[in-house]
């Protein structure tokens, strides 16, 4: 088997750098060595200069996900070929149970859907719409299949939602089997009557979706699912964090030592409700849930991923057209579908993070690779160099320049909500289990690459 | 050079544990690899089954320190000895500067004593007693030799203590040079009214110490030594954290995201007003500042440990013979030389709290070795096992039975603050840069060994 | 019209006391005035050495309610008279909106239960079962015929439940016409899970009522509450608060200039959930919504008491015999019909709190009269000892001893929930508008005196 | 003795408002009646669209008080006819122990001062500059003398600065004897470094002042106060809050049942550290400590009023005049005498902020009125419109417009600090013990009827 010499780099983790040679054998880690240790190897790359760093893991994923209808635009294939590009080698998307279907069949399906189609390795979170007797027991079964993470919604009334009593049931489990309850924490039943009256008044427009969704109602269901986890001993995990009244609920459970957890996402720490209000339907890009907020949350935000109640950076990723699916709310707003692109540029708009001086380096490779390895139970495959370890290496140029585009993303999505940004470092070199797949020489991986994570429990309990 | 190959060993981190072989070459660490990458080597350790793991960090030790007329009992020579016995391999003690003097002669002074007599790496802290405009401008020399942390006392009036405005002055130059300023933070000026009151009021006994320095005005202390830090900007480090009101102060300011640290000590975690409450002058042995605390706080220093607002274990190891040094308070408890000793238990106590749950392995390892490297600025060059740190490594015995006692320890001090605790784990082997110091054989160091180490600034500052 | 001349008590108010005359003249206080300004009056009453203090206020009752199948044991006639010797002489009682009927049948229906048949005077509260376009618009008929507050549950699915959709609208219309909205604020939805289990699990005693009804679910409803009358601007006012989680939520609303308020009751002040765990059935005496708590909490009441986040004192007085009632539930504490009798007893329970010294007689007045009157739009009318208010006037006996029990009180009820209470102070005398009602001679009033309060709006509001 | 009968206005009260007659015989009222009660009276004034409320009472002045070589300007005979003419009938005034003499000394010499020169009635606070053995006895006897608060510096070393050691022992007597502990909450010996570092700067001007007293460091030291009156057990009063940070040390304690309280004043109320700023040496006016803050600290201080966590708003009264006196302070903020003028305006500012709907009526009366008189031991006697209280009564136009000057007012001092704003409310009439002191026929009062107020202690403690 063909080993790989990473020369000079200067590695990252999540406590510091240093120079050192990594050595990579087949799809492991097999060495990480002071220079010179290794003399040669089959294929040597010189990393002097450059970081190199764990591939990132985007733990909040939507691929060909059925929504409103329709399903977001990339598919599992596009989705994970972008991601790589982008400097993640990992995505942990969500099988979605309908309602009145097993959680066996939901996963089959999903698997089907991706098995021999990714890029990237991947696993699943568990999203649970039925909260029933055969449900809960299948969440045992679940587990044992590698998916160790449910995710409920507080929102989406007769769609994904579930009552405080079915939550309760599901955490129960959680608690019994160590699983962890992912949670879409938005109070859905009065955002929904918010919305109607607006709607009622005339008022469609896209900047609608989060007048109508106030900050203080995710807040509330924050504070709510802590409570419920409280009361069950659950681990609970906050998905896409975006308020500060929500990230205040969190930082208390946490004070307290609670098992509770974080998350934010790259378009709550730069877009604001002002991108939802530009002209035209121009807003219906960044429709998503929870909504953008006002720019006063965005300094919260970045401190909460300093003080470590926000520990990990996800996409969210869920992304529709422009021109032929967000326009099925143009008469209501109600009816964009809700998601916005993102797993591309995760890796490099958290670094333009550390540029700006809102986080360290370390908080870098933290929030975006070793935290949701450890959160979500695949560390040390993942989440770092180490030996042992898979070989995801990211070699990242932190002096190169890029400007975001639509034009030059590799997402399967006609807009980027970034449009123009002008960032600091990019992507050089991306191996995945020790194959190149991403270079100078450009995409060099392929779909069917990419395989299964079965996933431990969350590492972090305790 | 000779290379040293450790086996089969479960190598810990403060982000998770992998089986991996640790390859040593002179003084560092070559590699960590897969078990097998390296064949074979010079030296070869076996330690299946056994934790190989950062040699521990106590950042706060005291060894031959003057205080109150006598000095405390380990010179750095025993001092280290028993250090390296309890798998600690670095320890920053702390130059002490007697009013009237300077920052510079202070430091010659503590190099006098210390270099070449310490069996194990060591680095300084520099007490500040005498803040004027020379002492603040060496602040900045000090720094350049590599002592990069100032500890200032609120409490030992006429002795330690300097007002808020020299505190003021101080962190200014922190703020300025980007050092740290470590707190003794008790309101002293209150407490030793307190004092007098009960000495006058015929209270002489030892648990008078106790019961005259109220939990409350530690954190009165500790909130007013924030607030300073706020005003000037300065990074502040809380040393020996022992009472939830401090512990409540610094979570709120580590959430609003300032540069506030902390650390508490074994005692805290273990110990409590009533041992200073034992018969006759028994309780003299648990007699230090801030004073051992009802049980109640212990768990939550436990809880702050396990949600970083406790960052760092230390010792303040500070012996004192129960025979002819705490004797000198027979009569009057504020004459007993306020100290314990503790350099040789920290990891092997800490270890206890990871067997009883309180904490988890990677916390252990977290705030005993690589919080402590990085908060002083000696990452990754100590606290992590890693290519090119260095080869500071305990290989410790996770099963292991010991009875802690006076007895049996290499304390030079005729008492265990620990008498009779039967724990869990043990050390088995030492290495200190490369060389096995401790093992089967016993002690098989050198106490000429130890270098001076020049420390980096903190490193977690945002 | 006769004159009476109060002479040479000591007149209580909300913020202190003075010796001082009190001419009432036909239904109202003429004048308060210094000893002797009025020589002398038809009617003199000696309250040397006595209290002259308000009526209490009582807002917080149900008589004659409809739940589970049966109805609360006290009739308008029987618990006013009850209220009458207990020194209170306003009772607020809800009248209850059945599902699928309106708000002004519902108040036609409870007028026709009260008009003619109460000893004190009385207003009501609508509780909303049922929000709709007709209810929503009939809050402002309610607010013209004198009913200025609004209960809603969070509780009791499927009888009084609102979704917060529902509530949401309530609260809008509340902050429309600045009226409030009262709150059980439960989490019912969870509980009714959790009480499903508990039974399920052949646990059917009572008190796996308060085991079922963990007090995180009411300070979790309590703090969406909040949230949703943050979000609306309403004004809100919490019922029986009974746990410290929800007092902290509260604390933290006012702390914010919310306007939010709260009561709680006699009985978790004095009473906790180790009586409803007493041998046999005897524990589901104790059987309310929300449960009696465990006995930490009473510390936490009494401490709200005194910083006014607890503002009023009401009863939830809602009798029902233990013999023909409460066994409704002896196979299933769910079946148990909720509720605890307690008019009677409010102010003597509460001075007992005075003799305690766990508040001020000025609280005692001021949350058993004085703020009720402001919270509920009666002031000055009621609540206070002035000059144009109604004369309803206890002469209180400090002094005076008593034991309550089932055997002497007045509630229409088979048992007292504080059987064998040695209590310090008692009513001597009691006026209702200018009658005297209760005296040594026994109730001298009439069923048919009380006059029904048309109510302003909460005089609290900022 | 004559009898004047105050007609048809509107009584005001903590607790609300009526309408009523009110009977004043000599010095006292007689009675409060309904319209019509008392035929007719020697002496009629007709309040019909008036307020008659309590005359105000101004807890913290300074008149003629010796500060840095000069006296403030009013003397008790200007200050107290000032005060008559906007509405505060009592004053209570600071005797000032100068270092070396005892407390009774002090007090003989402020009574020197202000016996039988003053407009209204007056009390002392005393200030304790010189705690020892002598001092802490004396605290008794001042008690026994009518003056139970005792007011302590943390700022001014030299000067009125006490220690922290100093502070514990008088709480420790305040504890002991029930009085009161009145706190001037700043850390002065951290400001004072920031002061000499400004001035050593070059920077001189009047803002300097300002910017060197930071709001942390008047949060800390409220915060620091709080915890020493904790451990103590002593009431704690805070004077001249000015800082949101001080507001939340204080609204934490008062949540947690803690004996502590604060005013605040009109000045940080209206102006702010702009003012400061102002061209020239205009800013000296506003020279006050702690100094005006920021803008944004007004709506936190408002809110504080509206919530209670401030009771009391004083004016901190202490006039030096720009021309002759502020001026001291040219080439250094340093030397600026610390005060401003604003007896006369209290009413009418606080009524201001009834007019914009920041507080309510009453807590108007409360605030200004009825809760310094339970504050500091005076009520019933002052501080409500009783039977038995003293006839210090306002009548008040809430209709009338004025603009305040210092060309109209009659504090004896040459510039304004409110210059020029224009008000809605004007006293119109001031009984001060049944005597007509200010009318129509303007002041009619004699500077030799003030009288001195024996005070008892705090009547708010729990």
């Amino acid at each position: 088997m063909t080993r790989t010499l990473i020369k000079g780099g200067t590695v990252l983790s999540s406590t510091g750098t240093s120079v050192a040679d990594v050595l990579v054998d087949g799809e492991k880690i097999a060495a990480v060595a002071a220079p010179g240790v290794f003399g040669d190897a089959e294929r040597v790359i010189d990393a002097t200069g450059k970081y190199v760093m764990p591939g990132g893991i985007d733990a909040h994923t939507h691929m060909e996900m059925p929504f409103g209808g329709t399903f977001s635009h990339d598919t599992f294939s596009t989705g994970t070929t972008a991601a790589a590009w982008g400097g993640t080698t990992t995505i942990i998307d969500f099988a979605v149970q309908a309602k009145g279907t097993t959680l066996q069949s939901t996963l089959d399906k999903w698997h089907e859907k991706a098995d021999g189609n990714c890029a990237v390795d991947y696993g699943f979170h568990m999203i649970i719409s039925d909260v029933n007797d055969t449900t809960l027991k299948e969440m045992e079964s679940c587990i044992g299949a590698g998916v160790t993470s449910f995710k409920m919604f507080m929102a989406y009334p007769g769609v994904f939602y579930s009552t405080d009593g079915e939550i309760l049931l599901a955490m129960q489990k959680a608690r019994e089997t160590g699983s962890t309850i992912m949670m879409h924490a938005e109070n859905g039943i009065a955002i929904d009557q918010l919305a109607a009256q607006a709607f009622a008044a005339g008022k469609t427009e896209p900047v609608q979706h989060g007048l109508t969704r106030p900050p203080e109602l995710e807040g509330e269901a924050t504070h709510r699912a802590i409570q419920l986890a409280k009361v069950t001993g659950s681990p609970l995990y906050i998905v896409h964090l975006s308020a500060a009244q929500a990230l205040a609920a969190v930082a208390e459970a946490r004070n307290d030592g609670q098992n509770v957890f974080a998350e934010t996402c790259p378009q709550y720490l730069y877009l604001s409700i002002e991108d939802m209000a530009k002209p035209g339907f121009e807003g219906s890009k960044y429709v998503a849930s929870p909504p953008l907020r006002e720019k006063k949350h965005q300094a919260d935000l970045w401190r909460g991923l300093r003080t470590n109640d926000l520990s990990v950076v996800s996409t969210d990723h869920c992304p529709f057209c422009f021109e032929d699916q967000k326009v099925l709310g143009t008469d209501d707003f109600r009816a964009i579908p809700n998601g916005m692109p993102g797993v591309e540029h995760r890796m490099d708009l958290l670094h333009q993070g550390v540029v700006a001086g809102e986080i360290t380096l370390e908080r870098w490779v933290e929030t975006c690779a070793t935290t949701p390895a450890r959160m979500f139970g695949l560390y040390p495959r993942k989440g770092v160099i180490a030996a042992g370890s898979d070989a995801d290496i990211v070699i990242y140029d932190p002096a190169a320049k890029q400007t975001l585009s639509a034009e030059t993303h590799h997402m399967n999505v006609d807009y980027s909500a970034y449009e123009g940004f002008e960032l600091t470092g990019r992507v050089e070199t991306v191996l995945s289990r020790g194959s190149v797949v991403v270079s100078a020489d450009g995409f060099t991986g392929s779909t069917t690459h990419g395989r299964f994570l079965r996933r431990d429990l969350n590492q972090y309990l305790s």
